[in-house]
């Protein structure tokens, strides 16, 4: 699904000096966003997304979480068992026991690896895979291959980036310039760290890998010590600082697209690492769904930015350089995490 | 106050070859603090510290948030600016008013700044002082100077380095290596970050300019549009994502090292930019007083975890590389929020 090349146009933006970068009425990332073109907007398969119901708050007000699953080629084994569980109603029924300042809320059977436990794990269904750690990176897509390979394929798709830096066509690939490297976006965790078709990836170029990376309001597969203990009945999102040093040693599986204050807001969990020590203070839930199960008319509809857009590379290049007004510094960059992808719930009709 | 080579160490932990990376039995980042010596930590002064009390929790319980205010050279005109406010029981009876998910919680007078003003502003104390933009960075300290200063400074002060990276012997200080540019944590938004003296700063090295960053849990100072409006009595914490753009835009004056559960729970505002529409949802803030002015044996004892120990240099890099037994692959790096400076309380005898 993931095409390769493109994704290097958004990092670019974060450098380029695009023409919004000299106008005095600078916009600010929302408002880019808020202009794009209906073309530049991309319907999520009801496939792809979770609809996760938990009991009404205090106040008696609803509270529904909905989470996108990630496409091809990453963690579909998890996800193929996740929809499992979700078809076969395994979900309803468990709750929210796990609430940690700064890292993660966690969901799943109250008695399934949890300090508190008073009763029988629920059986799960048997048709579950189980899933190790090789599938915590992919070799294969998006931008394989060798770093070798990166600057030419990069150079044919953009052109404009050659004309704008003339000193890149001179540049060996093993020295390839500092715009370039840049462009590439590297922090501490990853020597390339790029948005495509709708996900944050990180890179490792030598290797020729390639990994979803943990930011705010990612979604992932609670384990055990071994690697092979998650089966996707035991889910987190992360509601703090990007914990990055979790990239390739969970199994990331989607995010959160709507309702995420519902779990980022519940009281903290007071026991070791978040849990919740009094069984009443877990927070039901009544039921997960797989949007495509429902019907028609219930099923929520979401679209994202393009990351391959031209919009969304407007407003990369805007949150990593703001000039509306209330900015005196422009940051002259932004880690991926700080570059989330717009997400909107559009009409049924 | 700042010490100027001790803040390399701790970067340079991140990459160095500690003992505890061949240790079979690895210990966790927090095993590391736990087993810190007494020695390793520093006591904050009682004038540093300011005491928030909310009102109490639904069901009746205390909420109390402690914060740790930045020493000088930063940010001195607007502490003490909160110490005059504190003092005078200015904000006595302001609330929280603005709770956005994955970005900040904000507090202050109600009528003043605000969509949903109800009243006449609350008069400030005459002697507070404006303060500008020309003060959210300083030139002066931590590690003032051009950076051809750092490559001799930093071997003089840490023959080890040269020892184990006999290479950087023979760099000119244009070109030197990627060892040392690892070591300087570099990340989009700053040539170098480092930990000194208890606090995250980025730097421009070239300018020779350094600046605190906003990592989950930092207090700054709530602004207009003019970069000078801002007086200490609107201040805000951080309760997401580290939202590095606004570095070098609003003044950071320090972090919260007690109860931010307190805030970070709270119900997020349905209003634009998360303020509440209905002023019943303000939580209302008893007093806000510094440490220093309460009773003795009221004044609650903080120490953190001295940055410039061979302890704190053993978390960061453990923090960067986990080999504590759930990990499988380790980061390699962290970026500099994601090695928050511990903290603890402790007894007043």
């Amino acid at each position: 699904m993931i095409r390769t090349i493109a994704s290097a146009l958004v990092a670019l933006a974060l450098t380029l000096p695009l023409a919004a970068q000299e106008a005095p009425d600078a916009l600010a990332p929302g408002e880019i966003v808020a202009a794009a073109a209906p073309r530049d907007w991309i319907r999520i398969a009801p496939e792809d997304l979770l609809v996760m119901t938990l009991a009404p708050a205090a106040d008696g007000s609803a509270r529904e979480v909905v989470i996108q699953l990630m496409p091809p080629p990453f963690s579909q084994g998890w996800i193929a068992n996740i929809r499992t569980l979700a078809r076969a109603g395994w979900y309803d029924g468990i709750s929210v026991n796990r609430v940690q300042d700064n890292y993660v809320v966690q969901w799943g059977d109250p008695n399934h690896d949890n300090p508190e436990t008073e009763g029988e794990a629920k059986a799960l269904p048997e048709e579950l895979r189980a899933i190790g750690a090789r599938d915590y990176t992919a070799s294969t897509l998006p931008m394989t291959g060798k770093f070798d390979d990166l600057l030419p394929r990069f150079l044919e798709r953009f052109p404009d980036f050659a004309e704008k830096f003339p000193e890149v066509r001179d540049l060996s690939t093993a020295e390839f310039g500092s715009s370039i490297r840049k462009s590439l976006n590297p922090d501490p965790y990853a020597e390339a760290n790029l948005l495509v078709e709708g996900w944050p990836f990180g890179y490792d170029l030598k290797g020729g890998k390639a990994w979803p990376v943990h930011c705010y309001g990612m979604v992932g597969v609670g384990r055990g010590m071994s690697p092979d203990t998650g089966s996707g009945a035991e889910l987190y999102t992360v509601i703090g600082h990007a914990p990055r040093h979790l990239d390739r040693n969970i199994a990331l599986v989607g995010r959160v697209v709507e309702g995420i204050e519902h779990l980022s807001s519940l009281p903290r969990g007071t026991g070791a690492l978040g849990f919740y020590e009094d069984p009443a203070q877990r927070v039901p839930i009544r039921s997960i769904r797989v949007a495509s199960d429902l019907p028609a008319a219930e099923q929520p509809r979401f679209e994202y930015l393009s990351t391959e857009s031209e919009s969304f590379a407007r407003y990369a290049e805007a949150r990593a350089n703001r000039r509306d007004p209330f900015f005196i510094v422009p940051a002259g960059g932004a880690d991926i995490c700080n570059v989330p992808v717009p997400v909107r719930r559009v009409s049924t009709e």
